[in-house]
């Protein structure tokens, strides 16, 4: 394809301790009743993870490439306040609450100009390929510290 | 096709207080760790909560085209306790915790030979094409109380 | 959410006769093999065929709300030519072959930095809420026109 | 969990040269027209080649696991003939074509109680982890040899 500047898939900016991506609602989102199908949240807030992580300089394909381990979600807890439907414009923003030796818990929203839609607690842990937890790599979370301070774990 | 009896889907079965129901891990459902990527539980247990209500007699797609409304998740919080891996085969159980006049409180849970694997509670409510809550059918109501007598709200 | 100005998510632009869209990869769209599971190359064309049709003007949610009907596919080959892995940024570029009373022919490929990993011909109906073919909007048909003049069927 | 004897996942049964497979239909298969996502009839594909694959004796995941490679849809075109809706019970009818060294041809059709939904025509190689072409292993092409001896390519 002789394409020279192709668009490029957007990931996320920092505004301030927040870090925002957004998200276009398809049809695959969509479920018979016309709004978004309930588990595709977790879809978004685990875009916008990967696109924060990659903005904080974290290379998530070269550690699994290379066995060290992975971000895997322990533990969620979603809560669906209004429902999104087909091409509608969101923003899911992400929150870092406490930042562990092996685990890091977040918030993650969604909303649509301004209206919130979900809102969900996420703990993620790093895991080794045998799926146990795993101290995280000590530059990923130098990254963490210096993007959010006030987080860090005593 | 000339197929006299093709198979059926299982719809699971009631075992006392729980219905179970069997998922395959496949191709789909894995992702680049090895492991089943976590939103998709979240479809598993929506397939058994799905077949659960057909065995007891509620007629969802009925009732969404009729525009009485739909079962909606409004909150769920699922722990992950151990990875589930490509064809393993799962119980996924369903228990009602409480029932009342628009939502219905369940546990789930995802297990390999008696390995917990994931566990959720789960809040459904009933909702009308606008989205806004709305008192679940009489009949489904009905149901659900001759099933788990003891979980009906006072 | 105080968010003044949120980033917007994409809908690709033209490049003369084609609509250029960008796609990350994500975990969701991997699987055990590290590579992209097939089925997901057909989401990612959906998603540019339906930001193609929002430049273009055409409002599809309305339309499937009013119950004037929906695209929908009705024939694709695919091969798949290179795998896509994770973090990949990948452009989907679809071009209009040839735009019939109810339906359209389009080509569809995927790239990563001009190498190309699938490509696609999609034959899209236009159908009712009954699932069976329609004549598309007036409207809709003119709006390809203008941005492909010369692929209008005889 | 004490349950004894837990409801299994089907894998599907051969009737002559047909392997045969159930599906229901979901609320994540379905989209806001209140069809079926035209991507998930791929999804469902696959499911039923897995299981095919099983019933075979071939253990993918094993194979997978050990490095030695992995079946990877090379080619498909699929024709959608009518829509499957929210609770329906199909089948997947699953045909061997052609057998060859590095690849096998089939053809995959979902019905409703014997009305044709969509029909596939599907070439899967075998790939190595570095994503190219690879000899698939014997005892899976003699596995497949055994059961469809008519298909064995000269």
């Amino acid at each position: 394809m002789d394409v020279l500047n192709p668009p490029q898939p957007p990931s996320g900016l920092f505004d301030g301790p927040l870090h925002l991506f957004p998200v276009r609602v398809y049809y695959e989102d969509t479920d018979l009743t016309g709004m978004v199908y309930h588990a595709n949240y977790l879809r978004w807030f685990e875009r916008a993870r990967s696109d924060m992580l990659r903005l904080l300089g974290i290379d998530q394909r070269a550690a699994a490439e290379a066995g060290e381990g992975t971000y895997a979600v322990a533990e969620l807890t979603i809560r669906y306040l209004a429902p999104a439907r087909l091409d509608d414009a969101l923003t899911i923003a992400t929150e870092a609450e406490e930042l562990r030796a092996a685990s890091v818990r977040l918030r993650q929203r969604a909303d649509r100009q301004g209206e919130l839609l979900a809102e969900a607690r996420i703990r993620v842990g790093f895991i080794g390929p045998d799926g146990r937890p795993r101290r995280q790599p000590a530059a990923w979370r130098a990254a963490f510290e210096s993007f959010f301070p006030a987080k860090v774990a005593a």
